[in-house]
C-alpha cells in the first residue's frame, strides 16, 4: 500500500468514481525504483509512458511536472518505490473517447518491499503457469491498466519459495513472468522473447538489449519455446524493482550456474540501472 | 456522467486511489435500464455479476444490498440508467490477490442517453472494425473492467449516423459490436456468435436465446463469418440500454427488411426485458 499520494498534484488518496481508469482500465502506469533519492531509469520510464499514451491516444503528461511531483514525495529512506498512473480522466458515456480529455495523474510512493531481496543470492524458483496470455499486438509492449491476465496467472500459486510464474502464449511461446521479463543465455548468446503480440516491454529489458554489446553478448529477440529455454546455460528475470534475478529452478529443471548473469547484474548496478 | 452515486453505501463520488479496480481493472460491472422505477432484468444482471465474481475469485456481493442501493437512487424520471461496479477493493502489492479482501461496491444512476432512440425506427448503420478481439476463454463472457479493446474498436469512427462497429476475432469470426451483441436471421433460424473465446455474454442475448422457442425460431450458437452474416435475411444488435435494434446497413450491404426482428422486439417489450 502506498504511503503518500498526489492526485492531479493535490495530496489526496481518492480519485473520481467516474474516472475511466476505474471504469475501463483506460490508462497506463509505471513502477520506478528510488535509491538515495534518485529515480532509477527515469527517462526510460517516461519514454515508455509517452509511448503508451500515444498508442492509446491519451494526451502526453508533462514530464517535468511528473518528475517534480515524484521528487516531492521522496523522504530520507534509502530505497522506495514510486508508482505513476495516468488515466484518460473522467467523461464520456460508454467506450467512445470524449472530445475534451483531461487526463488524471496519480503519483504514489511506498516503502521498499521486504520480499524483494529474500532470494537474491541463490536465485529464484520459477513455476510454469497454466494460464496462457492472449495475443494482442495493439496492446502488447505498453504498460496499460488492463491487468486481469497477470492477476489470473499470479493467482495460480501461493508457495512463498516460488518468486515468479512463467507465462506462455496460445502458441506455446514463452512471453515473460507475471511481473518480470525473461532472458536466457547459451554461450555468448543472450535471448529474450519477442513481445510483438503479448507482454510488456520492460525498462530493464530494454536497457539490457541496449547494453548487450558492452556486456559481450550477441542479443537475439525471438520466439522461445519452453524446450529451448530449459536447454539454456543460464536464465534470469528482471523488472525495475527486483532488478535482475538469476533463475535457480524452473519447475524441476535446475540451473547450476549464474556466473554470466552475475556479470550482467554487476554492470547494470554500476550504471545505476538496477538497485544494489 | 452519473448524477448520483453510492460508494460502499455512502453518498460519494470518489474511490480510493489504491483500489485494484483502478490499478488493474480488477473487477466487474453491470449497466441496467430503469423504466418507471423498475430495474429491467435485475435477476439476470445479478446472475452475470455473480458469475463474473466467481470466475475472478472476488467475494460475491449481497444481492439485496445492491438492489436497495440501486432503488434508493431512483427518482421520478420515466427512464434512467443504473451502473454497478464491483472491484476487489484495495490491498495487496502487485498482482497477487491479498488475503483479506474487502470488495468495493459502486452504484451510479444517470439520465437516459438521448442518442439511444435516434435511429430506432429505421434501424442502425453498422461498420466493420479493423481491430480484432483477442481470444481469451478465461475472460470471455464476463463483464470485467478490462475494456481497452472496446475503446480501441470504438475509436475507429466518429460518424454520428454509424451507431455500432462490428468486431471480429483473429480467426475472422464475427464476435459482437463494441457495446452490443449480434443476432442474424435466415428463414426460421436465429444465429448468434459463439462467445467461448471472446465477447460478453449479454443479458438481452441470453434472454433471446431462452425465449427462442416462444419466438418461433430455431436457435444456433456458432462461429459466424462476415460472409455468412451478410447473406442473412435480417441482422439485429442488442444491449440492455438500446434494447434490440434492427441493422439497416453493414458497410455497403443493405438489409431490406426487419419484420422478424420487429416481432422479437414486440415480444421482449411485452416481457419487460427491453425498454419501450
Amino acid at each position: 500500500m502506498a504511503e503518500k499520494y498526489l492526485v492531479n498534484g493535490i495530496s489526496s488518496n481518492e480519485i473520481s468514481a467516474q474516472d475511466r481508469g476505474l471504469h475501463y482500465g483506460d490508462g497506463l502506469f509505471e513502477t520506478i525504483a528510488v535509491v538515495n533519492k534518485k529515480l532509477l531509469c527515469w527517462d526510460e520510464h517516461i519514454k515508455r509512458l509517452v509511448k503508451g499514451c500515444e498508442k492509446l491516444n491519451i494526451p502526453t503528461p508533462d514530464k517535468k511536472v511528473l518528475e517534480n511531483e515524484a521528487l516531492s514525495l521522496l523522504d530520507d529512506k534509502e530505497k522506495a518505490v514510486v508508482k505513476i498512473i495516468i488515466t484518460r480522466g473522467t467523461g464520456g458515456r460508454g467506450y467512445k473517447i470524449p472530445e475534451n480529455i483531461k487526463p488524471a495523474r496519480i503519483v504514489f510512493i511506498s516503502s521498499w518491499p521486504d520480499h524483494v531481496n529474500k532470494y537474491s543470492n541463490t536465485g529464484i524458483n520459477v513455476r510454469v503457469c497454466e494460464y496462457r496470455y492472449a495475443k494482442n499486438s495493439r496492446l502488447a509492449g505498453i504498460k496499460h491498466l488492463n491487468r486481469l491476465e497477470q492477476i489470473i496467472a499470479r493467482s495460480e500459486w501461493n508457495e512463498e519459495d516460488i518468486t515468479e510464474g512463467l507465462v506462455l502464449d496460445h502458441d506455446e511461446h514463452v512471453i515473460e513472468g507475471t511481473m518480470s521479463n525473461l532472458f536466457c543465455i547459451s554461450g555468448n548468446k543472450l535471448y529474450t522473447p519477442d513481445l510483438t503480440h503479448s507482454g510488456i516491454d520492460g525498462v530493464i529489458r530494454s536497457k539490457i538489449i541496449d547494453l548487450s554489446r558492452e556486456l559481450n553478448f550477441e542479443i537475439e529477440i525471438k520466439n522461445i519455446t519452453l524446450e529451448f529455454l530449459l536447454d539454456m546455460d543460464e536464465v534470469f528475470m528482471c523488472n525495475s524493482i527486483m532488478g535482475v534475478r538469476p533463475v535457480k529452478k524452473i519447475e524441476d529443471k535446475k540451473f547450476d550456474t549464474h556466473k554470466k548473469t552475475d556479470t550482467i547484474i554487476k554492470t547494470l548496478e554500476e550504471h545505476e540501472i538496477i538497485p544494489l
